[in-house]
């Protein structure tokens, strides 16, 4: 068992819901006893004879003293959460009464439960996979609509049955290879080669397209890194504010929900992009540093999205194309794009404007200033995202564990794909096939070590 | 119906649970649709036909995206905390969800509930009367033993119990005046004037101690104020801190609960001390402005406890006496009570010191600087409070509404003890006594007005 946690024949408890003042709290305890711990501080009912999935009404108790009235609800065994005992107690929201409520039930042989240990549980349980059950700290984190999204289709299982599949099919032929090397005197291939290999290669296609899903999944995750570069004066803290400021005013009111809002960040389509590096330019709209190459440089590599931003009144079409090649030449081969704004139409003829663009792609002609097309770069900004990344795969890794497997266990792929090309032996073809089946097998959690464990539900909330 | 609330028609949803990420939340529904509008977004079971008080897993979904998979429970009709259908869905903790469902629910029909409306339309559909309503908002208040305590017990119904038995008895002699005055004409006595008066009394008795209960209930339910006064020097600022430190090291750190204590306050066996105007105090260990008298009566007006502190050592016998007598007659009467702190005896011989005090109440030895006797302080700080305030009584009045409703009620009361030593005529005894009936009825809600519910529930969370 994982150090940091009970042993699973604990029963433990934790308060489940938000800190601070709420009109009621939710307070959760599951393990073997969880209901006989529950039924010696509730009065109301003899809750360890009642139906799974039934509230009932009562106090709990403190000796005489009544702490709350409260609701409990109760789950039995394997159709609970965590696929054992377990009872939620539904207080009165007063942190008071949570922590009377909670100390009672440790005073009366509950343990405290540690970060993920509810979800950890439901693991061991055999409730969910491993990488299902990595998604639910992703499902409660999550804060934009497709973050969700992509949370939520880990959760149901979308992202492991696909692994769980191509795994399965890898462990019929590792299984014949093991078979051959039992009969290893007599030279025997009961796994066909040319099968294996074709299925090696579906894999490694599956494998690379989970693999570069990855930064389609992490910007969703954390938001799509996006820089604007440009000259002084050309307008970049105009076009700056002009994206985000409109997005401040729908942030929703709703009494009872804050939603965070990151500065510099806009979501679009539920897509959300950040803005780095964008400390220097809302200090003020005159900015005197020049476009020093080298710091724009790096704005470019840490960003997936690059707005440059320039004068289209006065810059010349030379510099222009200059501008732009030295942009395409730093990003090109990487999954980056580059978005051209024409900034200032106000100011110039149009025609005039548009011929000095003639040749580059992508532009949009704007007025930052006047709020002119600032909707097109949006829809450019969602679209790059969308078509460009998504267009292969629809399963989407956003794990970073996740990612790390799978690309060691390509590695291994391509190694036995190697081996398959000059007739490698059985006992080496099957080394590399384990290897391949050992990594992906961390993803789901057939295999684990406590390690891993630990270290994937530390990052829980309590409760969960 | 109340202004700001919805129709009680209407069915009403909330986020129930504390703001912010938690493991879950819950989000709530009641009204005669509650259950009606959260089936057109669960799926996994069709819970128009579950009994009662039973709980079910499934997904929420806005069209074909799912949007949580979540856990419903289901209360129909009466036997709801509300009195009415309810739902409490509890979705993973994030905002985003959470956000997500309450404007799903809303899309289909449910209104967004107001400050304590829930607990509102349990009043109005019988489930509770108005002081107990009111003792749930107490109840998510209160953050220490005895004002959890006093709220709890209100909240069971405790006070207006009281107030219920009282008033009834009021009530049957009031339709028996009232009877008297039908046969205005004919000069009959129904109402026995002698019992009449003996009620009267009984009833006066009874709301005084009530009344009385109001300085308790108040520093029971704001902390007990408590100062303390004493010349430069003497130490006060190493007296409050030895009073308040060993606290703050005890306050839990049990994981997901945060317990708010406010600087410069104390709890004690559950009674939390509120140490007024130490601003002063706290600056310096040598403040250097004199005892100024004006300054002191001040503290003194606005405490419950003062606490003179000396330097033992040093005071004469003749200046102790002084400031020991100014303080009494400052208090005389009033519902206060004075500890003399003995401080310094460590720079003394203590029978010289002992000496001094003689003939002086309640005097504690200390030596502030070397955490003598401090439990001693503490002690007196409790026993002052447990038997000098709550000897008459144990139903406590905490609410200044029903303070105000109680003193009127027996200004009224009186009138009619008045008018019978007068031999006053029927109709006016009735009209005191209606008037009595009228302030009695308030407080547990036979009375009410749009009004003052509007201003009772709009102090409520909202999702209460």
């Amino acid at each position: 068992m994982v150090q940091t946690h009970n042993q699973i024949s604990d029963s433990i408890c934790a308060i489940a819901t938000a800190p601070g003042i709420g009109a009621i709290a939710v307070i959760r305890l599951s393990g073997a006893d969880a209901i006989n711990i529950s039924n010696k501080v509730f009065f109301g009912k003899d809750i360890t004879q009642v139906e799974s999935h039934t509230a009932h009404f009562g106090t709990i108790r403190d000796g005489e003293k009544i702490v709350d009235e409260v609701l409990v609800t109760v789950f039995k065994g394997k159709k609970s959460f965590t696929g054992e005992n377990s009872v939620e107690i539904s207080t009165h929201g007063s942190p008071y009464i949570q922590q009377q409520v909670l100390q009672l039930l440790l005073k009366n042989g509950a343990k405290a439960a540690g970060p993920g240990e509810f979800t950890l549980r439901a693991f061991l349980n055999g409730k969910m996979d491993l990488s299902q059950a990595e998604a639910v700290a992703d499902v409660i984190a999550a804060n934009s609509e497709s973050s969700h999204e992509l949370a939520m289709s880990q959760m149901r299982g979308g992202f492991s049955n696909e692994i769980q599949k191509l795994r399965n099919e890898l462990i019929h032929f590792a299984s014949l290879i093991e078979l051959e090397l039992d009969f290893g005197e007599e030279d025997v291939e009961f796994a066909d080669r040319d099968d294996l290999k074709e299925l090696v290669l579906k894999l490694n296609k599956a494998l690379t397209l989970l693999i570069n899903s990855f930064d389609y999944g992490n910007v969703i995750k954390t938001g799509v890194p996006v820089a604007i570069v440009g000259e002084p004066n050309v307008g970049k803290s105009t076009l700056l504010n002009a994206l985000l400021n409109e997005e401040r005013a729908i942030v929703s009111d709703i009494a009872g929900t804050t939603r965070d809002t990151i500065e510099d960040e806009i979501v679009i389509n539920g897509i959300s992009y950040r803005f780095i590096d964008t400390a220097g330019i809302r200090e003020t709209t005159d900015e005197i540093e020049g476009l020093g190459i080298k710091k724009s440089f790096e704005k470019i590599d840490s960003a997936s999205i690059i707005l440059l931003l320039v004068d289209a009144s006065s810059i010349s079409k030379e510099q222009l194309k200059k501008d732009v090649n030295n942009i395409e030449n730093r990003i090109e081969g990487k999954n980056k794009r580059l978005i051209v704004i024409a900034n200032k139409i106000d100011k110039s003829d149009l025609t005039t404007i548009e011929a000095k663009f003639e040749g580059i792609e992508n532009v949009i002609f704007t007025s930052a200033k006047e709020l002119q097309n600032i909707d097109n770069i949006k829809e450019q900004l969602y679209h790059f995202v969308k078509d460009g990344v998504l267009q292969n795969t629809d399963v989407i890794v956003t794990n970073a564990r996740h990612f790390e497997a799978l690309s060691k266990a390509n590695e291994s792929l391509i190694k036995v794909l190697e081996g398959l090309d000059v007739n490698i032996t059985g006992d080496f073809l099957a080394m590399d096939i384990r290897q391949a089946l050992h990594q992906l097998g961390e993803i789901t959690g057939e295999i684990t070590t406590d390690d891993l464990l630990d270290n994937i539900f530390s990052k829980f909330c309590i409760g969960k």
